[in-house]
């Protein structure tokens, strides 16, 4: 059984195959709401649990006014007289994802009863994000994000960092007009450690003995921050207590390390048409992920000297992308990264289970961001 | 004769062979203070103005305390656990240059009788150049800065691009902890204009057509502008009043217009050694600037031929930069860019001039940003 990091997730009952029934029990006044559902490790994720509990749209639905004000911001503040700026960025923008971290800072407001200013904060995030990925796009080189060509690949890399530059400044004249300089410094202080986390990523590049610990260090920097201080940043706006504020800040983090470890299992497994991203990048690129550190950890001599050929090295031909596939499936190194973000979205639930006397209002957005965290590590596009 | 925006900066008198004498009054009480100075037009800017009043020293000695805490200031914002973060921030900061942004901050914090908080913006000025820095560089494909090889070309693109997505972030914490969130507001904002000066200069690479609006705008966005925000800044958190922060925004967008030409006309004339950059870096780099604007404006056929061959079409050859420095000479393209430069000195120091009832204390910061101004169109490093 594996760790969990909240109070009242328990596993009632280990099931044959490797089935465990789950409950979740958020208090409510006088009454108790319990949560209850099945998961089986080291399986599909998609259809590892059931129903609605493994899905964004519940999020989606209750959020769909607020994230449609936040799209008409986002065209609105990339005006510019300078015309490649909307060009550039609305490009990247206009591509979609699921926008998860601004639904963050919308969801952390909700919790405290909403508040005016969360549409702007939430475009301010949405913006870091985007300039974190037209700068990511020019270090990786990539030419394909969200199954369209990269910013960088059409504008050339001077326009992706200046736009990115753009949008970074804008984000934080939005966070000005929302008027809580102690939310702006939280996000000032997430943006310095989103690269702070992107620089050690750099560092360990072809390195694929580095330890774990070195890797839960990167994706917290690079992913899992922004999303817990944009969850943190909607619920003080909106005057949550301070333990709603750190709920949310831990929701948040739980959930962004699940949706990295995903995303870098997926690198591995998923097909580019699904994914909108070249299968094998970071193989290429020789960026250290959890999958190879797990199977360089259990590998034999042979094992690596591959990793250190390929990822090490940098020396890769043809075939080796199956190769690595190969090593990685007897090691179930991808099922096992799988599992260990399942771990996350879980304590992420659990987080939510802390939040000081929900009131019936509040079930609906609670019982979203439980499905959220639970479809961060099942997604499949 | 050329006009100047202030109310009390008059010529007096026209001398033979293009010199004027000038003064300029500030009101003190009851009392008036008038600086005289000799100007001549389209001359070596060095041997222009006499005595102290063309020199960075008076600044750099009113403020060399308040600089000393800047520059421990920016090694302690510069620790992290990632120790590549310090190494290449730390080999920009080290290198030098003459800090003339905090200076303009705690400037204009010093005529509001000073703030606490100075320090901490400026260095947060200095965090914004020295990212715009980086990326510059990264664009440029830069070699040599100051005279020391350039981050990129030592520790390559993608740290050069993420350390300064690092100061930026950085500099946001700090304005955050000025505490003054209006300030911050405008910094922001100016960061903004910063990337759109240098995207609009990108967009008109290879243009030697471009008008001299343009290019205006351009040096505005991508130089001026973060002069008048840091002067205004730091008179803003000092309490200045609103015709003084405005004043100090004039002053510094002045001072910063006059500090690019002069840039600008020293990368045709200046020596590598001297200039701490390389010579000829903007013509090879198709980089369009006032001198060029205004041969090209003025030149024939066959001068046209030659900027479309070689800065248009970047189809350089062995001594095309010699051919381009006779064409500028022919056409007195250097010296009408450092006289236009000698304009915006006097327009900033004329700004001082409408300073709200100046008293004594105040004299010496004022007549050091006034020899400040008339350096920055005579710099020879």
């Amino acid at each position: 059984m594996r760790a969990v990091n909240g109070q009242r997730n328990d596993i009632v009952a280990d099931k044959p195959n490797g089935f465990e029934l789950r409950k979740c029990i958020f208090p409510l006044g006088r009454w108790q709401i319990a949560i209850w559902w099945v998961e089986r490790m080291r399986a599909n994720p998609v259809i590892e649990h059931h129903g609605e509990l493994v899905s964004l749209d519940p999020l989606v639905n209750l959020l769909a006014d607020d994230m449609k004000a936040v799209n008409a911001m986002i065209l609105q503040r990339l005006a510019s007289d300078v015309p490649l700026i909307p060009e550039l960025a609305g490009h990247l923008i206009a591509a979609g994802g699921k926008r998860i971290r601004p639904m963050m800072t919308l969801a952390g407001a909700q919790i405290a009863g909403g508040s005016a200013h969360a549409v702007g904060l939430a475009t301010a995030v949405e913006f870091i994000h985007s300039a974190t990925l037209l700068h990511d796009d020019v270090i990786d080189e990539s030419n394909l994000r969200r199954g369209r060509d990269t910013a960088n690949a059409l504008w050339g890399n001077e326009a992706s960092v200046l736009v990115g530059d753009f949008l970074f400044a804008r984000a934080f004249e939005l966070m000005v007009e929302a008027g809580d300089i102690t939310v702006l410094g939280q996000l000032a202080n997430a943006s310095a450690r989103i690269t702070e986390g992107e620089i050690k990523q750099m560092t360990i590049a072809g390195m694929p003995d580095t330890p774990q610990d070195t890797y839960f260090d990167v994706i917290t920097g690079k992913t899992a921050i922004l999303f817990a201080a944009a969850a943190a940043a909607g619920a003080k706006l909106a005057g949550a207590n301070d333990n709603d504020v750190a709920v949310m800040h831990d929701y948040g983090l739980q959930l962004g390390l699940a949706f990295q470890l995903m995303d870098d299992a997926m690198d591995y497994g998923v097909s580019s048409s699904a994914m909108g991203k070249n299968i094998g990048d970071d193989f290429i690129d020789q960026k250290i992920t959890l999958p190879v550190i797990l199977a360089w950890q259990d590998g034999d001599a042979n094992d690596r000297e591959f990793w250190q050929r390929t990822m090490g090295d940098g020396n890769s031909a043809d075939g080796d992308l199956a190769t690595a596939q190969a090593i990685l499936a007897r090691h179930n190194a991808i099922d096992r990264s799988i599992a260990i973000a399942g771990d996350y979205a879980n304590a992420a639930i659990a987080a939510l289970s802390r939040l000081s006397s929900p009131n019936q209002n509040q079930m609906p957005i609670i019982v979203a961001l439980g499905a959220a965290a639970r479809f961060s590590a099942a997604r499949q596009n």
